[in-house]
């Protein structure tokens, strides 16, 4: 399960059965500092989460599980959180958007 | 599941039984930017995809269900879409294939 | 299994009903030399763990397993043990915390 | 499922009972422009395939799968084929074993 | 299934009561040429390997099945080989310990 930021959407007609009718959102992991990525993930979304918002992320079984039983093929990552708030050492503070981030300055 | 483009194509005559008569398609995971890597996974493809074309691949457990219960081994990584288009954050498209991207130009 | 850092916690009021009552901690993996990484994974607590400590956290089915059969789904990592030391090839040795750590000096 | 050249051999007497019997072959994941990574990967064989050639590899429970219900545990990386050629978009080909490639000259 | 090397021990009194009376070894990927890695992993070990030695791990669901069913739950990664040698391509040659390896020198 990782921290993760929803960066986008993905629209796909032609798709495994099990995929229709699902909500395929394009999602960031969360690092250190707010530091960037290019890798992202495509998650199922159970949740309702928008663009921008910052989530909890789970891969394998797991994501199959929290989707339903009606769903248990095909995929293998889901949001299954949106966060309010992650308190981090050092002060840092991911928001519930990246607007809402509080990350401290690095002294080196 | 993640976001990839179609590379290439494998072919193997000496395979587990149960990789027979199944097209295997060589994809590499986009990057935000469609910055290159040079990973790539082969994945079974249930879709008929093309080389070129955008893909949603699943690993794992999820991939061997999307494939049919006719062929539940031997593999573990599948195409389960073909994307019409992904919307990110930015204003990055990934298209249908590589060529119908719009990526903006980043100012740094 | 990998040994890991408690550097925070996260909130999420909508979430998967399977993570209500679970407390979520953001772990960083330990790397040799006591390096720092950007990554993080947020882990299911079953232990008592504390921001600073050092734990040992599973992924995958082991981690379901590990919070009981009550929870047996929405998530794939958690923390099962609080380490009292790990002692390392070098005279490198990692305490309970990050204050009680002795890190060799490198001479390259 | 990933390309993979087999780049040597493992020997161990001390070893899970599972283990005993099978062939232990060290593979070393392909890179696009047979660029060189340090990792390797220790894979059973279930097909007879040489140091050199260039092999079809699965992670996980396929893994175990692929080699019979008579060995389902104690590893989780299985050769499942050896391949003939693989052509990938730029006009790069992986021949069946490494000599036989043919990678097109970068211009950057 | 990798090749890595027993780099040292962990304790922990608190942990998952699965836990209870399993070594804990701390390893370290072999990577080509004996480079080094900041990355580790705890590995249960049901061999009596030695720090120093060169030894298999292995992750996943077939971690837990090597320990028996006595212990299946609570980890994921295990010991299940002490290695004699690893012949590599290019005259490497990885021996039981580190000191017992023949690493051929590179002329570029």
């Amino acid at each position: 399960m990782y921290l993760a930021t929803v960066v986008g959407q993905v629209w796909a007609t032609r798709k495994e059965a099990t995929l229709s009718g699902l909500r395929l959102l394009v999602v960031q992991p969360y690092l250190r500092g707010n530091q960037q990525t290019a890798e992202t993930m495509v998650a199922v979304d159970s949740i309702g989460a928008d663009v921008g918002e910052r989530v909890l992320v789970v891969m394998g079984r797991a994501a199959r599980h929290a989707i339903g039983k009606g769903h248990d093929i095909g995929f293998q990552c889901a949001i299954v959180g949106v966060i309010d708030a992650a308190e981090l050492s050092g002060g840092e503070r991911v928001g519930q958007t990246a607007e809402s981030d509080r990350i401290p300055e690095r002294s080196s």
